[in-house]
């Protein structure tokens, strides 16, 4: 999958969206110019998450955008999904890569090098590290500092999409260290008007 | 998978369980006679349930019973297990059997013939029919009536195994109804004595 454009990630966030639907904030945030697009649903039955993930994937492939489903492998299966993201207490990338086969994306959240390299032997296609910076949308984060991040780098040559806290005004902390792309979750959806923000941190994202 | 024996049916509980683990609350009704295996984990992370999905896969595999997944079509890929059971709040039975092709053992809950009916179109191999009683285990059950049952039973001709507060004193009020088993929680994993609980439901069964 290495065709892959990580640039501007967006993580989806139904608690936090300044839209009614899940899928118009996708909406949005395509049109503002995101990369690739992770729905993630924590709450939801699986009988909701898959009805969600059916309307989100009309709208990334309207736009031609992967979507990555988090946790879920099945959902990711069920709408013939890119990919699937995998946290450390998601089902292990060796087992996800088995069910996907070669060719689907699996990412992995890594915020250590040897969870990073662990990856890399599981199968994963790109790495989540984090969190860079302090986050309200996730509870259970590690902090992953500047000279961590870097360890990481060095450790394996998978992309790298930096999340955690991530916005327009900080994220260029993280520029000129060989970082494939910055996941966002409320400094898009939250924002009054989501594509503007997406163009923003897109243009942002030019620098990096 | 019109082998399966469906006659004791067992669901697991965690929070029930007499004894110190899924696993071994497993062990000890596969002693006692069970046929089936529902591993039932509402509250735990995917890699908790998967963790918790190996440990009992070695459990039945040792007694040869097969090991049913509660609604996660992906773990049940992920230990190899017999099939999955899916609630009228999981994935749509149509789009598991397409992930899991056409062997595997698919459940679906119904509590009406119009879903008795749907289930059967979309490719399930049995039906979980209740509450047939009052339950303190779940609770978002619906009640099916004697009458209400009859009127699935005569609806399709799927195995239906039945469900919601069952144990050795009830059971036989379905006798004679061409009910293929009986799924059983609190009435066998709660019990002081796991083993015997299951034996003597067995024993009961033998008149249903």
């Amino acid at each position: 999958m290495g065709t892959t454009d990580y640039t501007l990630y967006l993580v989806t966030d139904r608690n936090l969206m300044s839209c009614d639907t899940v899928e118009e904030s996708v909406r949005q945030a395509a049109e503002g110019g995101v990369t690739v697009v992770q729905l993630r649903e924590k709450q939801a039955t699986s009988r909701e998450f898959y009805e969600q993930a059916v309307r989100v994937k009309a709208v990334t492939d309207a736009y031609g955008i992967p979507l990555i489903i988090n946790d879920r492998v099945d959902i990711a299966m069920a709408v013939d999904a890119a990919g699937v993201h995998l946290g450390q207490k998601d089902m292990p990338c060796s087992i996800a890569r088995r069910i996907l086969g070669p060719d689907k994306i699996i990412g992995v959240s890594a915020a250590l090098p040897e969870e990073a390299l662990q990856a890399k032997a599981d199968g994963a296609s790109y790495l989540g590290v984090g969190a860079v910076f302090q986050t309200g949308t996730k509870q259970d984060t590690r902090p992953v500092t500047k000279e961590r991040l870097a360890q990481i780098r060095a450790a394996v040559d998978l992309p790298i999409v930096i999340i955690g806290g991530v916005k327009q005004s900080n994220v260029l902390e993280f520029a000129g260290m060989g970082i494939n792309g910055a996941a966002v979750v409320s400094a898009i959806v939250a924002q009054p008007d989501i594509k503007k923000a997406a163009e923003e941190m897109r243009r942002i994202l030019q620098k990096f």
